[in-house]
């Protein structure tokens, strides 16, 4: 299970293909694999990790070196910079995942049919991962700890920025997996710098199940227009707070700020603010000079300016836009189906919130907007699989094809039918 | 909701996109329609297919006058010809899929958060369905009502073949789609000859959800390679019946037999058989001539024919292959290890058989083989929607991710976070 080393140009596709075909190797012993094992290789990766925290930080710091030249901002680099605290949380994150119970194995549904057999549909690992992700080193251990644990092999793809600091992390988990049993190729990641590596593993389909990148939109679309398999995509987050005449407006100016300012740069915060024309008169000075004090710009359509005279105009690229920073759009609406017509038009599917004290207006807003999450006077912050209680994400999926919504151990998973019988034949 | 008619090239894609925007919009309803009303639909559907059959017979001889022009063989000319009682059968099926129950709004999963939030795992449809499909008309049906009752819309594009019956058919379930208030746009077809129209829709997916293709694994091919959205895959059976060293031979022979020769043309037929060193002296020659006395040539290893003299030689290529006929490939292996890693390796992942009667070989087969049914001494020819009791089924998918197997309601169908507050902000 060691690190591959591609080396040479001519090397790459070999490169990239053997340790493809070492992954699909290691998923046919890992679909087989015991909890107890898969628990046990967690736990030892966390001991590792701790014990060996100074071999990271020295990694990490040509990581940090380099960081200037990759031209990282000071945010980044500090979300690129490990300490002995942050290793630990990595290494709590571990633990906590051993923890969490084993999807594998679940019976999912089970009938027995007229005929006597015994119809079991069972949960099995989806297989081969590969996991293109951005410089954050503590996803490289909560990635491979996901996968593995749901059964899957996995192929790690890093940013460039923490090479130094993921590849320290992979050889604990592989030592770990050498102690443990668990099988070779269980968890590997890509060395080489090479850009074109990316488009080797995106090409072969008979090696990996699915592919995930986690990262910037380009990212996401450039791996799911090059994949011949199927990509769990996590795309952006347009989400929307839909005020309705029946909010509580004190509860609505809460959700509001929280879900648009309580962190502006992620994927559930709210970019736009739908408002019903019966409270717009009294929320909108409200809402506007609290969000003022939070910094935030107002861009909206001609009712939204004429109530609030400080919001600039907004265009229909602003309703369609993630800003995810101080700004938000902002449309007046004469009723609940506008609303409704609104967001499923501009939504990335993601996240709406509606603020009511209306049960038909919530449950028509809940069955009527098309997202992955609907929020019923709550913010829509708390899309996240840890809010949801999965324990652990691997992202939050943008697609209705297969999981949607945040993705954690059971999204890893697919199912196969067992049948047992005796000696049954079809007439 | 009129079939679009789809007259100059110049119009073809305005056509095709105005018609995916009607099925778009016709979903929102459909999501929100009543289980009443779409049974409503599907036994008012039933009502006219009976009451109208005569229109449907002259449309469909129009389709039989064609079928030589279009080089139909005595089969599928066969399988094309309707009468009252196979229109009899098509609204007997309407009615039985009236009857299932309504997946829409199941609540999959549900807890209540420490902080009070209500997280509701809810089912939905996928959306819209682009149905692709070949020849038999009934298929038509079929497909209309399994998309429907799990509240997709759907664009049916089926072979020109059978392009008279086929309309015919829409026409009635349109009437009563009509009648009953469901959504202008919940069925519709494709009423261009134009095979440019498939790739149209397969460039859509603002308004096309999946793709579900069903015929030659040429079709499935091209339409995977043009999607832009996710296609559900109906590919080969290539698939195997492995007798155990631990068989029952007289089970063996039954269950070989029946998974071979009970339907040569289907896909969950087998197309290999694996049988263990143990018992394959006293099983060839057994099952040689029960095979010969069907008309099923054996292609097999050195050690097949060293035991069965009238078995001819196989290549790499016969076991790869779904012969779809009266042809079988042979191995002889030494241990249940050496069968899953032949099957492994070339099975299309459809259906695999074991026969024995040792407990720890079973589990061990079902759990290694990773294909979507394992079945333990019964008949590959079990794995079908019908038999596993799900009702009805749209296709059989050979893919791991989203649904595996046979495709039914549910398998249409995705979910959606709804979560209950009462005024909940992240801290």
């Amino acid at each position: 299970m060691a690190i591959a080393e591609i080396s040479s140009e001519l090397d790459l596709a070999a490169s990239c293909r053997a340790m493809a075909a070492r992954a699909r190797a290691a998923s046919g012993e890992l679909a087989v694999t015991s909890t107890a094992v898969k628990n046990a290789w967690l736990t030892r990766s966390a001991k590792l990790l701790r014990e060996n925290h100074a071999a990271i930080l020295v990694a990490n710091a040509l990581d940090l070196a380099a960081a200037l030249g990759f031209g990282l901002t000071a945010a980044a680099i500090d979300r690129l910079k490990l300490s002995p605290a942050r290793i630990e949380a990595i290494a709590a994150a571990l633990d906590e995942i051993a923890r969490l119970p084993d999807p594998i194995g679940e019976v999912i549904e089970g009938s027995r049919r007229p005929n006597g057999l015994e119809i079991h549909k069972v949960r099995v690992p989806l297989g081969v991962v590969f996991f293109i992700y951005e410089s954050r080193p503590n996803v490289t251990a909560d990635a491979a700890a996901i996968c593995v644990k749901s059964g899957n092999a996995v192929i790690l793809r890093g940013g460039k920025e923490a090479a130094h600091s993921s590849r320290a992390i992979v050889e604990q988990l592989q030592a770990a997996a050498v102690e443990c049993g668990l099988p070779a190729g269980a968890v590997q990641i890509v060395a080489t710098a090479d850009r074109r590596a990316v488009p080797e593993f995106l090409h072969l389909p008979e090696f990996i199940d699915v592919a995930i990148p986690r990262g910037g939109s380009g990212l996401i679309r450039t791996v799911a227009a090059e994949a011949r398999m199927p990509v769990i995509k996590h795309f952006d987050g347009n989400c929307h707070v839909y005020i309705d005449r029946a909010a509580d407006l004190e509860s609505a100016e809460r959700i509001t700020i929280n879900s648009k300012c309580q962190r502006m740069g992620v994927c559930n915060a709210a970019e736009s603010l739908v408002v019903h024309a019966a409270v717009a008169a009294e929320f909108l000075p409200r809402i506007g000079a609290a969000l003022a004090r939070h910094g935030v710009e107002i861009r909206g359509d001609d009712r939204t300016r004429r109530l609030l005279p400080s919001a600039k105009p907004a265009t229909e690229v602003d309703y369609a836009t993630e800003f995810l920073g101080p700004v938000i759009s902002c449309v007046v609406v004469e009723t609940l189906a506008a609303a409704i017509e609104h967001i499923n038009r501009f939504s990335s599917k993601h996240t709406e919130a509606i603020v009511t004290a209306d049960l038909a207006a919530a449950h028509e807003f809940a069955a009527r907007i098309d997202s992955a999450a609907v929020m019923i006077n709550a913010s829509t912050r708390f899309n996240d699989g840890g809010e949801f209680g999965l324990g652990a994400e691997i992202g939050i999926s943008t697609d209705k094809f297969h999981a949607r919504g945040p993705c954690g151990l059971k999204e890893l998973t697919t199912y196969k039918y067992v049948v047992y019988g005796a000696g049954q034949i079809r007439e």
